[in-house]
């Protein structure tokens, strides 16, 4: 890696130990062992078995590899959607769930506040199977509370729901017994390359497919039976991302190593410090209006000179994240992942507080 | 690397600049670059032009990155299918697309010989509206010929021909003009490890997925309207295996460098060794029987002692690839692959003639 930071929220900075677990990769062969032999098998499972327990998922949740979190998207409203999704949206990403199923020819509703805004109203048409929740919206930085993932759950015991975490895990607790279905791609806090997406699945999800499945098509290989079929040898159906799914497995390893607490605890107190220098900041103004929700691991900061302050970093080796979408040239998005030491964070903000 | 050399036909063995490639692009940090950036454009524009270049793609095909082989076979049904495929069946491989189209039911057909077996009969069924032939079939190493894919253009000019040509390009040559969409993953005969997919698309192609898109639905981001519209600024929906699409462009480039022409003679060299060692073995025997139909690049032996000749080499460090699907136990499968050298081969050629 070079000697710049990346403090992109996604694509960002590759995990400390990447390097080092990547040259191990190649050095034994991974990307060349056949994907049905014993020998890949044990990374799949190894890497399944960290995931579980790093994300404390209950019993009875499968791990699925797939390729993006679009990917999720697609497979979650070909495999789980019948008719009708609802969508809570607030940024770029949320909304794009709901387009996806729209593109596939579904009568999806939709609540959309403004960018970053927070949602009055929790309720879900009747007709809606599936609920779309973002837990961490990165393209501006919103965060849903725990609490309102429990109101919905509480409210609506028999729909499915859906929660994206990309950018949120594993830095964010999540209480997957609240969901039914979850999903992340790793190029954002587990500090990986793009190219692999990891789908939650419980077992409640795989009855509603068994079940669609005998009327309608869920799709083909990545049909859910299909997928437990297979996962259920620690196997893909056809020949994965071995790289990736090796490397997630080996940086999942060291962060439970690291302790999961401790990480936690890191992105409160670097969040604490960003927001700080936000806060102090003349030119800089927090996006989400919301206190409570305004996501720990993706700052966005509103500013008039956002592009000169970008410009400004970068030549000092820091890369920061521009806004996304039609805020591109007012946000100023700074990712605070595990891979991001204390150290970085509390010179970025000393940095921060120079600018004038 | 290991010391070991794999001659399975994929995953395979890397290309021999593969680690050198891998260290410059971590080096230049091309994993946490942004993909909707200007160098990141550059890298998928320079890894299109130098896959045109090599394949030699006429004018008006289209590339577009997937993740996998079976991720084209689920892709084409849905943009390009209505009510039915027709296939070409002798081998696992060539039997999945089907397999998939009924999956996403639709009244597909299929025209099917035992393993590996010739075609007499190429004939499609008037209703079929693509149809789908396997240039190489990996698992029993029969290759179509180009006068046969030629023979079917002529007799169906208005159907899309859909061309399998995993493990087969670059190193044998393919008439991508003969056909209307091509496809391959990166783990056969580039060199790269699994995770990326390259589907190739002609105009026609894209004619009939604009139309069909007026009246059902061809799925989300990878509909190929989208993916033309993002493909056209050198861009992909989602971010992508950033990484591999770099590592493909500077293989490919190479591959460019050392001589399309060469390596195909040595390919064509290579095979010939191997099989004139299959040949003048007791032990072995060409599984394909139509001499003009064996593959060059995935030499398939039958072997009541498969196994042990397998664990044979294994021994020496020489990866063999043992038998898919039902002939796991009965054959022998040899990759003869860009980064494999005459040199291994010859060796491999000496070895197995001393097996007794």
């Amino acid at each position: 890696m070079s000697n710049k930071i990346y403090f992109t929220p996604g694509p960002a900075q590759l995990f400390y130990t990447f390097e080092d677990h990547l040259k191990k990769a190649i050095s034994e062969d991974i990307p060349s062992l056949s994907h049905r032999s014993s020998a890949f098998i044990k990374v799949v499972q190894e890497t399944d078995e960290a995931l579980k327990e790093l994300l404390e998922l209950p019993e009875g949740y499968h791990i699925y590899f797939l390729n993006s979190a679009n990917e999720a998207w697609d497979r979650i409203v070909q495999n789980l959607v019948e008719t009708s999704s609802h969508h809570f949206a607030n940024g770029s990403f949320s909304k794009k769930f709901y387009d996806f199923a729209i593109a596939h020819n579904k009568q999806s509703t939709l609540t959309e506040v403004g960018d970053g805004g927070s949602f009055d109203d929790l309720s879900v048409p009747e007709q809606a199977e599936l609920i779309g929740i973002t837990k961490n919206e990165t393209s501006v930085g919103h965060s849903f509370s725990e609490k309102e993932i429990e109101q919905i759950r509480v409210s609506y015991p028999d729909k499915l729901i859906a929660l994206d975490v990309v950018s949120a895990v594993p830095s964010i607790p999540v209480d997957f017994s609240k969901v039914d279905t979850a999903y992340f791609s790793v190029q954002k806090a587990f500090g990986l390359p793009a190219g692999l997406g990891v789908w939650i699945v419980n077992e409640k999800c795989h009855e509603v497919a068994e079940k669609r499945a005998k009327n309608t098509s869920l799709g083909s290989y990545r049909a859910l039976p299909n997928l437990k079929k297979f996962g259920a040898k620690y196997q893909t159906p056809e020949t994965p991302n071995m790289l990736y799914i090796y490397l997630l497995g080996k940086i999942t390893q060291d962060m439970i190593q690291m302790g999961v607490q401790r990480m936690r605890n890191d992105t409160t107190y670097k969040a604490a410090i960003l927001n700080q220098a936000v806060e102090s900041h003349p030119l800089l103004a927090h996006f989400v209006e919301s206190k409570d929700h305004r996501s720990k691991t993706t700052i966005v900061a509103d500013s008039p000179r956002a592009r000169e302050i970008l410009n400004h970093f970068e030549k000092k080796g820091l890369i920061l994240g521009g806004g996304y979408g039609n805020h591109k040239e007012k946000h100023i998005r700074i990712a605070n992942f595990p891979t991001h030491s204390k150290e970085s964070v509390e010179m970025l903000c000393d940095l921060l507080d120079k600018v004038e």
